[in-house]
């Protein structure tokens, strides 16, 4: 168990300490990213010494977060945006139980670090930090306001989803003040899709299939459409969101084949239906709107399967 | 031309006059369309009789900003984000130059009524009404937040555009306080799309063609393309934008067949180049980032005559 802190005794411990390592989570986003890297800004503007490291690659898109490496000994070990030490990847090995602060924003944060900062009300972590930024009373460099816009935003949809609050846009109006380019961040993250990604699309929409009066749509992407449109894995999200999207369906199914050849189904719901159920029924799990489970036999039989689940569902509802 | 008024100067004039009608522009889109229905409720809601007109049916996913109307004779004439008397449409022949106040956001407002007030900084029409609101004292409804965020979230894409500033979000952080139904708005605006527009998108990446080392990227749209896949018009903006999403795309072009057999060409650019520029050289014109142009020769030729223009500009650039 953890002790729990505030956002005044984060900045606190952080004057009292030096030399950090920040973890950020792997297959990072631009809330970890923005997170870890705004938090290294920060120490280093108030003379300490802080460096960021991730267990994957940091995505192309997200490179103008980056800051170069210094070279020291580290003493202090914090982790952003990680809920669990499992998500830490390769970086696990080397720093589970070393963790001294967790500066997190998800309900189920395991607790696994000394000292946790943890909202669950925030948007994203990037909210938390913010907070312990301002604590520090440290000059918030454009550099820095724009890692937490890019956090708040990614998290959000760009203000779009349910756990914007109005805490989150007075943020974004401080952020614009201390000159966030958030017109280019969006546009990199929101707009900007890549020929790969088009690719994607534009075969996923041509094996679109409907069924159940259109109550239900069903996308599958194999490792062959994958390897032909040469479309990035950090693109997949957007993907996945496609079927829910269309007007008229309350069940989305992306059908995804791994590179070991088993599928990754992701469930996305409108109301009634529960995401988190629909999977659960097939031994995976997740959110009400967002789920998710695995199949070991064809994309077909999976598709099958999931297709007989959900039309008992629909029948339930009528 | 008119006498400049303050959002203070607006809101006196509001509460000494009554039976307000409230003219929005033709093509209705978020921001008129919100601007017109948290006007009339708010001045239902200090006792005066006021309905809102459009030349244009409006559209089903603005359905949730209306208003039932009230029948009584209307004395004060009053625009909302309408730049020009010439975007009424068929209202104009009605209403030209009786028009008492107009509230707007465009720099180029033609100043057609007696009173303007227009704010030019304002990303959109509906943070002017806000500000007008706020004058009057009335109670904010759940149903005037939604207008009001509506036209907001529209105008600026969901605050990812560059004309979102640090005051925009704070008043969305005010309307989320009054019970704006954000998330749900936001779903209807950016993430829903009909079957139509699906397949339309999908028609559209089959014919994508990318020129000049995938810095030009060309889509066409035939009246054939729309009536076998019963896309709306009113979703054409969405599709229009894709060209320029691709990445590493500067010139974004969209030709589209109009009902009369001609075509419109819409351009969207990256830096450095210009779309106003480029269209000008066709008869058209339009904003930096964004303009259009029409041919009455064939879409082939359309298409030849515009990548001819840009080759030339591309090989100025280098």
């Amino acid at each position: 168990m953890s002790r729990k802190v505030t956002a005044v005794e984060v900045a606190r411990f952080l004057e009292q300490r030096d030399n950090y390592i920040i973890l950020t989570h792997a297959s990072p986003d631009g809330d970890t990213l923005g997170s870890g890297f705004a938090l290294c800004s920060a120490l280093r503007e108030i003379g300490k010494k802080a460096n960021v490291v991730c267990a994957d690659e940091i995505p192309k898109k997200f490179q103008y977060l980056t800051v170069e490496p210094l070279d020291f000994e580290i003493r202090t070990v914090v982790s952003v945006d990680v809920a669990d030490e499992k998500l830490l990847g390769d970086l696990r090995e080397t720093y589970q139980g070393k963790i001294e602060l967790s500066i997190d924003h998800h309900d189920t944060n395991k607790q696994y670090a000394e000292l946790l900062y943890c909202d669950a009300k925030a948007a994203a972590a990037c909210e938390c930090i913010y907070r312990v930024i301002c604590e520090l009373q440290v000059n918030i460099t454009p550099h820095i306001a724009n890692c937490i816009y890019t956090g708040i935003a990614t998290d959000t949809g760009c203000f779009k989803f349910s756990n914007t609050t109005a805490e989150t846009h007075i943020i974004a109006a401080e952020l614009i003040k201390l000159k966030a380019d958030y017109a280019k961040i969006n546009y990199a993250l929101f707009e900007q899709k890549s020929c790969g990604r088009i690719a994607m699309e534009r075969l996923v929409l041509e094996r679109l299939e409907l069924f159940f009066d259109n109550k239900v749509a069903v996308i599958t992407i194999t490792e062959e459409m994958l390897q032909s449109t040469d479309c990035d894995r950090s693109e997949f999200d957007s993907i996945t969101a496609i079927p829910r999207q269309i007007e008229g369906v309350l069940i989305g199914i992306a059908i995804k084949e791994k590179s070991d050849g088993k599928f990754k189904v992701s469930v996305r719901t409108n109301e009634p239906f529960d995401a988190a159920k629909i999977c659960s029924a097939f031994g995976g799990g997740g959110h009400i709107r967002a789920a998710g489970c695995e199949f070991s036999c064809s994309a077909e039989q999976a598709k099958l399967a999931i297709l007989n689940h959900v039309e008992g569902l629909l029948k339930a509802e009528e």
